[in-house]
């Protein structure tokens, strides 16, 4: 049996108690990928793990894990991978890069400024605004954010032996950029095929992806159907062949 | 007829092109109110405005019209104020107070600071970040937000005869202090009624809604079904019996 993880979706921050920073991603892409998996094969088992508005497969091999932040998201991606020997990873989920370090006021940065000589130390000391709802009656608002951990990085350095599907998603670049920056992610979190993706091409409905392997080949596919074909065939064909071959011949006996 | 708008869900303001900053909200009081309304009153019409993700009616005398942004709300609202005659207007929607500004870092606003001697100037003229995602690369990010137009003083401004439901959410705070707030947001925006509830209240599976109207009269009640009831039972008597009694008395010929 392979057994793989699938995110989808994206996370939410949170600013207070009914606010909060979202990323914007419908979890299409990681359904489309999983159920391209249970078509295909029979005996797997997919830990999918989602925001609660992201779509998902129905299919009682696969486990649903809600999470909202990145924290959480990290915690369960950890207990997963120490607890289970997880084959394949596909981590297409939009995680947020940074989460709300405190919110504060300009006033209150002002102030902050007046009240220290030394620059660092006025903005290390800038007065938070409290509590669990931030009242409405403010001039205005500023939101501090600070970067969380690198999600993907965790993955290979937890479990070397799985397998791992990155994504890089740009805004308007040319294609040669958006392959050089999707092969940087690759290489720095030791991904085994990384798909490389524009949000104009999503917005005008087309969505072209590049999938990259660690050699630089480079399939192109149109639409989240062939890019979840594309990434399914890869994974099979050169990560688990033998292991299907195995399979196999246990079927038919050989 | 009747016509009436609903307002429900949360909004949400766009940061870039993949992030944004929502309100929590599933749009099921809304939705409640919304159905409360078609099962007592045949004759009916409604507008129900709503975020993307939010539950909503199913009935063929709804329309419904989604929004993203507060300012998106805004242009419906008037639209629809101007050219129909509105009876009632529900407005359970969580609309986020504050929409971006512009987007920085810390290092910018000290550049900034650096380079001008007044610190108003040096406030006025930070470098924003441009682009349309972006980069995951910064140490920090800072959003800056400004306030957005209240919309719920727009209703009776465009359309005095409207009758309005407000509503007041607070996070843990005493009773008095709750019902207090609103009874100002009732008197600052001429809503006929006003609803109190408690975030604290919500999440503990509760939700006790206090209805408030105009000579201080104060309803409470406990659950979405029955707040629901109540307004649309106060909506009735108090504003729209005469109404009633009319076409009661066009049914039955008298």
């Amino acid at each position: 049996m392979k057994k793989i993880i699938i995110t989808a979706g994206g996370t939410s921050e949170k600013i207070d108690n009914v606010r909060k920073i979202t990323n914007t991603s419908s979890g299409k892409l990681g359904m489309t990928i999983a159920n391209k998996f249970l078509s295909i094969l029979p005996d797997i088992e997919i830990y999918y793990i989602c925001s609660n508005d992201s779509l998902r497969p129905n299919d009682e091999r696969v486990k649903i894990i809600e999470i909202e932040g990145t924290k959480e998201l990290e915690e369960q991606i950890r207990l997963l991978l120490k607890r289970e020997h997880i084959d394949g990873f596909i981590h297409s989920m939009a995680v947020s890069d940074y989460t709300t370090d405190y919110v504060t006021t300009i006033s209150r940065i002002k102030n902050s400024i007046a009240n220290y000589t030394d620059i660092d130390d006025a903005f290390n000391n800038i007065e938070p605004i409290g509590g669990t709802k931030i009242s409405s009656s403010e001039k205005d608002l500023v939101i501090v954010l600070k970067p969380t951990p690198k999600i993907i990085s965790i993955i290979k350095e937890v479990s070397p032996s799985t397998y791992l599907v990155g994504f890089k998603l740009l805004d308007k670049v040319p294609k040669e950029e958006l392959i050089d920056v999707a092969k940087k992610l690759r290489d720095k979190n030791k991904c085994d095929l990384v798909v490389a993706n524009d949000l104009d091409s999503i917005r005008n409905g087309e969505h072209v992806g590049y999938i990259i392997d660690r050699n630089n080949n480079i399939s192109e596919a149109h639409g989240k159907e062939k890019i979840a074909d594309k990434i399914v065939e890869i994974m099979i064909k050169k990560g688990w062949l033998k292991w299907i071959m195995k399979e196999l011949k246990k079927y038919l006996l050989i």
